[in-house]
């Protein structure tokens, strides 16, 4: 076989693997859900387990539900570099977000493996868990727990039904005492590259396949509450209102104005908004929002956010509107590693033929490692950039190209680090 | 007693009927409800039957649940003047809503029965029921049924718990088959004047107490869904979305926007919104709007509903947002009658010093009747505006001047017609 038929057999097994994962779910045939520290979390685990053992690698399930398959280096004295994402997904979910990341990974290891190729470095495929948020409403709760560790808040927080994350982990056999086992050992990492499908549409407007990170936006998130008067629709002239509707109408059309003024990647939604009583023959008296900034870096998510607000505050004001703001989520934006981000680009350009960068408006689990290690991303084009959907999807020629930069990256890497 | 003092007397016993009326309630102490057809609709009836009764009146329950009480005039073959409007109210409603017509209607006919005044034509205090329209979703029920007479499918329309109108009908004591017994008979009515709060904030604005109202306005509804493209916010570029939530907002704003331009008394507004899937992290997808047209003429409503959807629909196509619009309920708009216009003014210039006009904004039994009889209409300052509201309010003093012009305008169309 060439080196490209090569490659084009391990994104077809990627593939296949993508499909056995996808069938642990707790939609059945229905669709994929997998959430944090439920059986089919202990499934997946079980599943991933068995693919790192078949393939060599030394398996650890740490104190969270992380799971990590290891192969030695040379140099028992050199620091691992990681490389994955994670296995947990939203509900009704595609099959690549995160997984094909974390199946990637393995892919590059096995071939590794089975060419007999030494690295100085010891390499561990990362299948972090909880990375979605969508049990407990915290993000990246595998890979937090990995470094800067849990808050006792966040094992208070409970799910929808009522249990908490401390009462999860004791029901998944773990121990709420124990999450700080789960941190790794300052320095024992060198270096944590993710591979993550890019979520969005951008490579497929430029029609190409992959493209390194430059950072991982910051985020910070509002709930607005307006309130003015409600009212009889066809009685109230319309200078005499004060139509909560109206200036929630006017904080949507603002964020977006402003976002697409100030460009540079920044991006703002209004994705909530509820208006009371929300009847056809009434004025709405009050609108509860909740907004989302984003920003590729911390100054232009200021600049946005002041932008936004500036402009909203007194045309609300002119129309009799109280406004309250309560930021309820904030991040800082987390600028991948100029080191790490070299390889990948040497990597993405020698497998395409471009050098690609952008900065990723979603939050990824690298976003969390870089409290202790340099990171890198590398993103994967998704068909019309659907993501979080059943219709995700990658074609099998861009998860080969994606599988060929991590692999050359990850060689990089150990040469370099 | 002076005239003034008997005046203000009549407004006290207006009052504290009211009072005692609203005390039949299906939300009892918490509230006020009376819904069409319910037990205390009945309850309702029965009290004004005493009411009726106690003053003299010759009293007749139609086929749909309506409440006349009939003071014999001097002249057999004379048809009637009929003076009231409607005992039913929404939930959690005013003491005045409707009541304050059909109260200050009893006392008018009350006085002119004590004072030995004998009018030509008979004088019809008019109870309609079924005015607001909650239960079954239909307004003006019982003022249809006196007039123009329901349809088969009216009848057939369900309320919440999946009751039809002929079945409640039936629990009510009425049977479906003979609605049609409703109907007045055409020229028995010769002018219909009905007393109302004006449940909007002009005659505040302006500060007088009764206005003469010109036109029942018309109505247009419209069930508006707007289909774009969910995505993740923070993955999709701003020129790359096709935002719902955005096209929502423009036209809400546009609806705003020009019925202002227009200016005369239109009134647009979008009540009720909801986006899909209206959660913090996606851009809306779809929205499904109800939004409410309201013009003092049908040709100004035409003229605000192409200006709205004129400027609207390509600003939907720029943003590739699809847009489908359904138009589920109409009412043209009622000219009042001229002659009956005129006795109003005279009564009421007569009591406040001022001629004062307007459009309403809201629909009426009047509007119905309009298809019989000539009608009028006078308007009531209520507190604030506000109405549809536990705070609906009138003042003793306003009260005074609404049962003066009533009586006035009563005597003078007896006079005229």
């Amino acid at each position: 076989m060439t080196e490209s038929d090569t490659a084009r057999h391990s994104a077809r097994r990627i593939l296949d693997e993508l499909r056995d994962l996808s069938r642990i779910s707790s939609m059945g045939e229905k669709g994929i859900a997998r959430q944090y520290l439920t059986p089919e979390h202990r499934r997946a685990n079980d599943w991933m387990r068995a693919k790192f053992l078949e393939a060599g690698l030394a398996v650890r399930e740490d104190a969270v539900g992380n799971l990590f398959g290891r192969l030695e280096g040379t140099d028992p004295d050199a620091p691992a570099i990681m490389i994955g994402s994670h296995l947990d997904t939203v509900v009704d979910a595609g099959a690549f977000d995160g997984c094909l990341g974390v199946m990637t990974a393995l892919e590059v290891v096995r071939t590794l493996s089975q060419s007999g190729t030494k690295l100085r470095h010891p390499v561990v495929v990362t299948a972090f868990a909880g990375e979605e948020g969508v049990r407990f409403g915290l993000t990246y709760l595998g890979s937090i727990a990995a470094t800067t560790g849990w808050t006792a808040e966040m094992l208070a927080r409970r799910d929808a039904n009522g249990i908490s994350l401390a009462e999860a982990l004791t029901e998944f056999g773990l121990s709420p005492e124990r999450t700080d086992e789960a941190k790794l050992v300052p320095g024992s990492v060198a270096a944590y590259i993710e591979l993550h499908i890019e979520q969005g549409p951008r490579l497929n407007a430029i029609d190409a396949p992959l493209a390194r990170v430059e950072s991982i936006c910051a985020i910070r998130r509002y709930i607005v509450e307006l309130t003015g008067e409600a009212g009889h629709t066809g009685t109230v002239p319309i200078p005499a209102r004060h139509d909560a509707g109206c200036a929630a109408a006017e904080l949507t059309l603002t964020l977006e104005r402003e976002a697409l003024r100030i460009g540079q990647n920044v991006v703002a939604t209004a994705g909530e908004v509820r208006l009371h009583p929300n009847v056809v023959n009434c004025i709405p008296g009050r609108a509860f929002m909740r907004v989302d900034l984003r920003a590729p870096t911390d100054a232009l998510l200021d600049e946005l956010d002041r932008a936004v607000f500036s402009a909203f505050l007194p045309q609300a004001e002119r129309r009799g509107i109280a406004v309250t703001k309560d930021c309820y989520f904030e991040v800082p934006s987390v600028p991948c590693d100029p080191r790490v981000s070299a390889v990948i680009d040497e990597a993405v350009g020698s497998v395409t033929g471009r050098f690609v960068s952008m900065p990723s408006g979603a939050g990824h689990d690298a976003g969390a490692m870089a409290a202790i290690a340099p990171v890198g991303m590398i993103f994967v084009r998704c068909e019309r950039g659907i993501s979080h959907s059943p219709l995700e999807n990658v074609p099998e020629e861009d998860v080969t190209a994606g599988y060929e930069a991590l692999l050359e990256a990850l060689v990089l890497a150990d040469q370099r680090f």
